[in-house]
């Protein structure tokens, strides 16, 4: 077996590194080209390949962090070519009924639009080389972003939440049930000194946590959560590398 | 190029029609094995390669169709290997903390195990050749599991809602926001004669919506949901699949 798999690689290696590699974008255009056909071909190649580089990622959601942040911050560190569309809340009356879902964000490229925040993360961080180093970890990543999505939610209805008795006990729901349990969840992912959620390498597992925690400054103080020194110290890995740290130090400023 | 793009695809025919393929589990097992770093592999080659069908994959739910059902299908559908664990709820407490996110269904495979149903799903997906043609497509496929699991969720909020009242008032939601959003997303998929949910194959997009519309004898009768044509279709195309057809027959019988 080992030739069939020597015989592989060379394959992959030769493509990678061929001199005509950039004029590889034709086979990216097609959804049925090299690009799309070998998903794991362009993790395999250098990024200075250009392999799928020249594709157009449209985001489009409200002018505010909330749902959309953490999509702007994978794109950001994947180094993607990207529009970030922002929508007047005013004007989403109107644009709600032509939407796939009736729900933003939503992704638009070649021609095809994906909806839903999981879909549009996963996705993403394949193409960009963000999704681990194999489809088993690819699935951990996957864990870690519904496990964020569902603290984020149980936030999200208490804060939609008018009548202040029900506030209250949805507040409480998110204090001593979501956010406890995914502290829990990703302390025990970090507890031997794991320097990233999942793998050996930055995933956006460590993205989406990240990017969860810097918004909360609602419903809990960011001060509060330093508690938990291992998914502090996360945080702030990830907010300290360039492209991100250049994003939040010139993103539009919103109130969440 | 179009040497580079034979020269591959060729490799790729050698390797999937090769006497020896079913001889390469043991490329499987490493999670940096060939099957992991070309993750398009398995899909490219015939079912009878045997890539990777040396796996064992152990679900854990509870005796209950609900959350556990779609994955169920999925493994059966991909003629997995796969061992149905069912826990008893009187169990679950002291499981409960045991578990990565305190919560069920869990699927443990190759000493790995991944919580959250949207992260198996997909995996699974992937795995077993049922998340569509290529990357694009199995974001669509992921799209449709998120919707679907949005509508599931609301029916489980009316569902284990205790309070005459408030039932009320969430099965209200069901029934006049989440379950015709979700027809709407999918009658606009289906609308030109669609075979299926997603480009040009079956993919656990049609799996999921069909077990979901299969559970639905709670809040809607499958009866109400006949109106719309194209989804009942579907509907009844995955419900008649030799496997999933079997697997119905003779699963365990449980209230919901």
């Amino acid at each position: 077996m080992g030739g069939f798999t020597l015989f592989v690689f060379l394959t992959i290696f030769y493509i990678c590194n061929a001199q005509d590699c950039v004029d590889t974008s034709d086979l990216c255009s097609s959804r049925t080209g090299l690009c799309d056909s070998i998903v794991g071909l362009q993790k395999l190649c250098p990024k200075s390949c250009g392999l799928c580089k020249d594709k157009l990622y449209k985001l489009t959601y409200f002018d505010l962090r909330a749902r959309g942040e953490q999509i702007r911050w994978i794109l950001e560190q994947g180094d993607a070519n990207w529009e970030d569309i922002r929508i007047k809340q005013e004007d989403w009356p109107a644009i709600k009924p032509t939407t796939l879902t009736g729900q933003i964000p939503y992704l638009e490229v070649d021609g095809v639009t994906i909806a839903q925040s999981g879909a549009i993360a996963m996705y993403l961080a394949r193409e960009l080389g963000l999704s681990g180093a194999n489809d088993l970890e690819a699935a951990e990543v996957h864990m870690v972003w519904e496990t964020v999505q569902e603290t984020f939610n149980s936030a999200g209805r208490a804060f939609v939440e008018q009548d202040p008795a029900k506030k209250q006990v949805k507040l409480k729901e998110y204090d001593d049930v979501s956010f406890p349990r995914l502290m829990k969840f990703l302390e025990e992912r970090l507890e031997n000194g794991e320097e990233w959620l999942v793998g050996k390498q930055m995933t956006i597992a460590d993205i989406v946590v990240a990017s969860f925690m810097d918004s909360q400054v609602w419903p809990k103080p960011l001060a509060d959560l330093k508690a938990s020194k291992t998914v502090s110290n996360l945080t702030s890995k990830v907010t300290s590398l360039p492209k991100i740290k250049q994003w939040i130090a010139t993103r539009p400023v919103t109130d969440y």
